[in-house]
């Protein structure tokens, strides 16, 4: 086994402290990976404090994982030493079930191990994350990333980027549509990107006005403050999609309305239960959707499209001696728009 | 005008008693109707007792009629004098805006005019339903009633049925899907119906033990008690489709925790705001879903279908002077599984 230096939760709520994992040595059809860079993502936050409950502890946080191929297992032809590659969300799922044929391995319906807090599918041993040195993992798991992309603006893309343009294609976002993005934060920012750079014409929704001239930069051609009740009223009907990245809980019902006859609200944050009134889906047939993150083809898909776009993430670079206080931001809104780790800082 | 017979609510929950109103003689395009039958749906009962707020009275219910032309206008070309004709829950729309362009005159952005309850196109003038013996209709809300079904059992096609066809077609069921049917009364008997005709293996959920016999007699294969934990969690992740006819309200997450990934949970029972988990659509890209009534086309369509298919309700058929006691016996669950009003009794 390889000695690896982490950060860990030790247990719930705890701040993050260093810690030591073994990953394994490479079996055949795995690739050991240098981590260069980690995105900080809110998901991280809500494990660590286990505000969804059954963590596994000790924790090690972290799945927007950016690297260079170390060591390459003997049957691995796909990857070589050098590559700069990405890790997701998810490191291993059955391959046999119809999810995972279909190219959900997200939606395994077997086991889907998650690439921390999760388990391989040995169904005990627990995965760790990518706030460490390295990770060992199954080739099919590990992605090209886009050269054109910085590493460090780059990692988000492996959640934030994946987990909004993945509902944008499923559901069928098209050229010209009216997409609204609720919240404009890690996911939202990656929503304003992709949306436009899908073609549809992207208005932001936020309970904060200090967030106007960011929206507008980063592709909005509109800006809504959600508690200005003309504002919203003005485009109620007006969107064909509305992606809601806010975790923090909020009332529903007011953003279902500014869906046209037919529209889809996709739920990517994930706040407590909600209450709904069944006559804002029935009266113009709206559709409220979940989505979780993205399966393998389409997070590669993902990547070769932001690589030919442009698109990564604006993000703040911070050391991870710095991650409590980062975590701290995160959840007061205070980033612009992503963390992410520079794990050198921890290997030195 | 053409003084009327008719029964209404005068005010809120009061009981329906006779009554007076005014047909318009028919214009240029105008159809008027003898009305033979008109069924008791339980939208009925909640307008008239204002359950949704914003009721207009006097109030005369009804919008599953059925009956034989009397008179047409000057223009009218397609109908007959004695045609046997059905009227719906719309009897006029804008025409002009993109719902009613493509089919859904129901979600027209300008004015739905409904059948009773409602306005028409004037925005002023109340529309008055089947709860008497005669209606003055566009002819383009008249459809062709199908000659293979009686007319009693025919009429609760014009709500109940297509409220239900219309979501299975829309949403894209299959044959060979699993669709689950929550709720057997008015429109829950009319889904079991049609998702098998439409090729569906439909399985009933119901608090009722009782509705066991009766769930797999109209064609379903199996059959759920939905407060048995046990049976739930056997058909967990199962069903391709859950339509949810239920108009009490329920939680809806147990329900939505029976489709597999990429399911749909329809809503066309109403009933107050209910309590959603995120997660319960996040987890599996689960899709919760509203749908109302159906277009014009999509009725006749239906209409068709059940000719074809031999589709009608299972009816109950009653005096207009009982109307009170069978809303009554509606909402404590009583009829098998539909009331339709002999409207003769009104006329004699």
């Amino acid at each position: 086994m390889l000695r690896t230096p982490a950060y860990a939760a030790a247990f719930p709520r705890a701040p993050l402290a260093q810690f030591e994992i073994e990953r394994r040595e490479p079996r055949p059809h795995d690739v050991l990976i240098d981590i260069l860079f980690c995105g900080v993502c809110h998901s991280d936050i809500h494990q660590a404090r286990d505000e969804w409950g059954g963590g596994i502890f000790p924790m090690v946080p972290g799945h927007e994982i950016v690297g260079t191929v170390a060591k390459t297992g003997s049957s691995v032809r796909e990857w070589m030493p050098g590559d700069v590659v990405g890790v997701g969300t998810v490191v291993d799922s059955c391959r046999e079930c119809d999810a995972c044929l279909t190219g959900k391995e997200q939606y395994c319906e077997r086991l889907t191990s998650f690439t921390y807090n999760g388990r391989e599918q040995d169904g005990k041993t627990p995965t760790y994350g990518g706030y460490s040195t390295r990770i060992t993992v199954d080739e099919k798991f590990v992605f090209r990333m886009p050269k054109s992309i910085p590493m460090k603006s780059a990692a988000p893309l492996l959640c934030a980027g994946v987990t909004t343009y993945s509902p944008l294609r499923h559901y069928g976002l098209e050229k010209g549509d009216r997409l609204a993005v609720a919240g404009l934060g890690g996911l939202g920012h990656m929503a304003v990107k992709f949306g436009r750079a899908l073609g549809a014409n992207v208005t932001v929704l936020s309970h904060s006005p200090t967030k106007r001239d960011d929206a507008l930069r980063l592709g909005a051609v509109d800006f809504v403050l959600t508690q200005d009740g003309d504002s919203l009223r003005s485009v109620a009907r007006e969107f064909d999609f509305l992606l809601d990245t806010v975790s923090a809980g909020h009332d529903y019902n007011p953003l279902l309305r500014l869906l046209r006859t037919d529209g889809t609200m996709i739920i990517v944050g994930v706040p407590g239960p909600t209450l709904i009134r069944p006559q804002s889906l029935i009266d113009r047939r709206r559709r409220l959707v979940g989505s979780m993150v993205g399966g393998v083809r389409e997070t590669q898909e993902m990547l070769d499209f932001a690589g030919k776009q442009g698109i990564g993430a604006d993000v703040e670079v911070i050391r991870i001696q710095d991650i409590n206080k980062a975590f701290d931001r995160t959840v007061s809104g205070e980033v612009k728009y992503r963390f992410v780790i520079d794990m050198n800082s921890l290997a030195v």
